[in-house]
């Protein structure tokens, strides 16, 4: 399963015997053909029987038992406990194989780069981070993801043709279908460098490419504890990044790059952002630059230890959230000033997006979600348009640095179908 | 077809006979049934043949043979003339048969409320407009709508049982499957009042409820010139409203209330917004507050015989787009600042929607058009975060007026399935 560049990517992702070919992922990122939403539906509701199947997703049981059928075969799923209803036979219930495949998910940031291995059932079976690119060209960044992704595979024992596959996951704006940044960030050379290709090259694996809040997005969908099928998400970490699901679909816009949420202006005038325009909140309120304000305080950047490099920023940013957090009043006005300041573009989110629910992820949150839970909550209950038609509600993620590297390995296990005559045979 | 009360509206209106039931309309606002997929495609492209309609919709040249059947029997669509193709025998073009059927769209504002007239086929038929209902109860405004409904009925001669609906188009928010403004504007009264049963039950007709943007983006997508299946929408009556088409569908968001757009905040700490917020760009730039403005100023409230009226704001609003067309510069200072509001505003729509293009419709860009585009599109050249991916363009009405009460009318035919057997009698 060597992949030597992009169109045998696509190759390898589009191949299928057909009844399992990659499921047509509509603008929406819907999932449509049946075999696909059966593994999805398993994958966020199993055990089930093939009647629940059929039920929720309104084909007919023929059509399930089936597809079922492919799919025992396949030895992507397998007929656990009975369950005994009132009244009938017993049915067998349904779960996935977890170890029949496995995705990675990897999310790069300037400072950091994460990357988690997903066993087929979606729970998370490795994590690891390395330090980001900071100003790394492209190429050596990926050889250093490689060299540590090769390592981790080693220390699992995952064989690698068990894999499906790369979701990677970065801000943006991107070119997904041809897997590349749009940005020249860090560096010039990053821009429209093929990052899918040369990654899917060096590790033999197909790679998909993906926003980070709306990869958090999936993963929060999928394993965290949202009770919506429509939400906000608000992705924290060096900087600001927005997404929106909306009836269990992210919205993803005419060219997959939608909910800018940095750029929404809430104070004219302010901090020049690298868009042009002045005020956006992704400047004034990232922790980038809670982190530079802090270090410019000699009071408190040496009361807290704050190094001020840039790649330091989410250190230091996680030091000012313990020491607020701690009663520590400098830095709470810090960060209670940008939590403040992503009220109001959270309010812009819910007056233009119609929701009422906002996930608060990414790893800046690990220490300050909750300061910034309360914030936002109250600005939003405040000011949102509709607040008196549903109370506006704000939950911080659970895993709030693992949400967005697993929603990427998750877009693999729902988007690439395994080759299915090899499994069955390896099942055999 | 007396309709009684909202159950019955609603059973009317999801009466059928199997194969033409309403088609189910998906939160996107889609349109799922084969039958009403072929009446869309004609009504958008037609004449088209039988072939066009199988590879337009990826089903089955049997499949559009069969349905085209009942179509034809239904009298709904006739053969046209035959298309010749390079090779093989000529094609019969089906077209929709236009006095079919009939929908009503009606636009209530607070200043104005417009009637159009829509044949099957999507062509206006009548269109007239009436005072708005002003600080008059519901009862009072409906009681003054339907007679003046039934005089535009009895003039142009169309029978009231070849009418397929309402379209009730009016501002947000709004319980859309209930029929409700749930806004205590223009009086107390009308929050919650059954706004949809009540003029049902008064016509005899089922009413369907859509927020005026998104009518105005269905009409422009039907009858527009917007050339591209996503775009955003402005629409600027005597306030601000918004909309977003995205692959086609309008997005409507959790409880379709979604594009609040008057409510992106572009000046902090500015006009004393109903929301409770400051600076909302409705409070700031829609033609209320610049007729306002206008009146305010004795000089050019004089020479341009401005009334400072609510009722007249948008007759106000219009005197001085004429006056600034004809370089009056006082007047041109009044709509440039609210044109530059509204580019703000325009620009965070497009960096959260993810969208290129944006139509401005709506009564107040009968004259002003072409100054807010003009200025909109060179804001959203200058700011908008994905403006090197595809350059941002700005397009007028080409029916300011007319977009959001025919595509109230739109709705109407898109989603109301006719009672078959009856037309297929009246068409023997």
């Amino acid at each position: 399963m060597i992949v030597s560049d992009k169109s045998e990517v696509n190759a390898r992702v589009s191949a299928g015997n057909g009844i399992l070919a990659l499921a047509p992922v509509t603008n929406g990122g819907g999932i449509e053909s049946t075999p696909m939403r059966i593994l999805d539906l398993l994958r966020a509701e199993q055990p089930l029987s093939r009647v629940e199947l059929a039920n929720r997703l309104g084909v007919t049981q023929a059509t399930v038992t089936n597809v079922v059928k492919l799919l025992l075969e396949g030895g992507l799923v397998h007929e656990g406990m009975r369950a005994q209803l009132s009244r009938g036979a017993p049915r067998r219930l349904l779960e996935l194989v977890p170890d029949a495949w496995y995705a990675i998910g990897v999310q790069i940031d300037s400072t950091t780069m994460t990357v988690v291995i997903s066993d087929y059932a979606g729970n998370r079976v490795a994590a690891t981070s390395l330090r980001g690119p900071g100003d790394l060209s492209p190429e050596a960044a990926i050889a250093e993801l490689v060299d540590h992704i090769e390592d981790l595979l080693e220390s699992t024992a995952i064989p690698r043709h068990r894999i499906l596959g790369v979701g990677l996951v970065t801000y943006g704006p991107q070119d997904r279908p041809r897997g590349m940044l749009l940005t020249p960030q860090p560096t010039p050379e990053w821009y429209e460098f093929p990052l899918t290709s040369r990654l899917g090259e060096a590790l033999g694996l197909p790679v998909l490419l993906e926003n980070d809040a709306t990869a958090a997005a999936i993963g929060e969908q999928a394993l965290g504890v949202v009770p919506s099928a429509s939400f906000g998400v608000l992705f924290l970490s060096t900087g600001v990044g927005g997404a929106v699901v909306i009836d269990g679909a992210p919205y993803r816009g005419r060219s997959s790059n939608a909910v800018e949420l940095d750029h929404v202006i809430i104070r004219p005038g302010g901090r020049e952002c690298l868009c042009g325009a002045r005020g956006c909140v992704g400047v004034e309120a990232q922790p980038m630059t809670v982190s530079a304000l802090g270090f410019a305080d000699p009071e408190i950047a040496a009361r807290l230890d704050l190094r001020g490099s840039p790649e330091e920023c989410l250190a230091d940013f996680e030091r000012l959230a313990r020491a607020a957090r701690g009663a520590d009043s400098v830095a709470a006005d810090l960060l209670e000033k940008s939590a403040d300041d992503l009220g109001l573009a959270a309010v812009t989110m819910f007056n233009l997006f119609d929701i009422d629910t906002l996930v608060l992820t990414g790893p800046a949150f690990r220490t300050a979600g909750p300061l910034y839970q309360q914030r936002i909550e109250a600005i939003l209950r405040r000011y949102s348009a509709n607040r008196d038609l549903t109370e506006p509600r704000v939950l911080v993620s659970a895993n709030p640095e693992l949400d967005a590297p697993m929603g990427g390995a998750l877009q693999v296990l729902r988007t690439v179908s395994p080759p299915l005559e090899r499994s069955a045979a390896l099942a055999a």
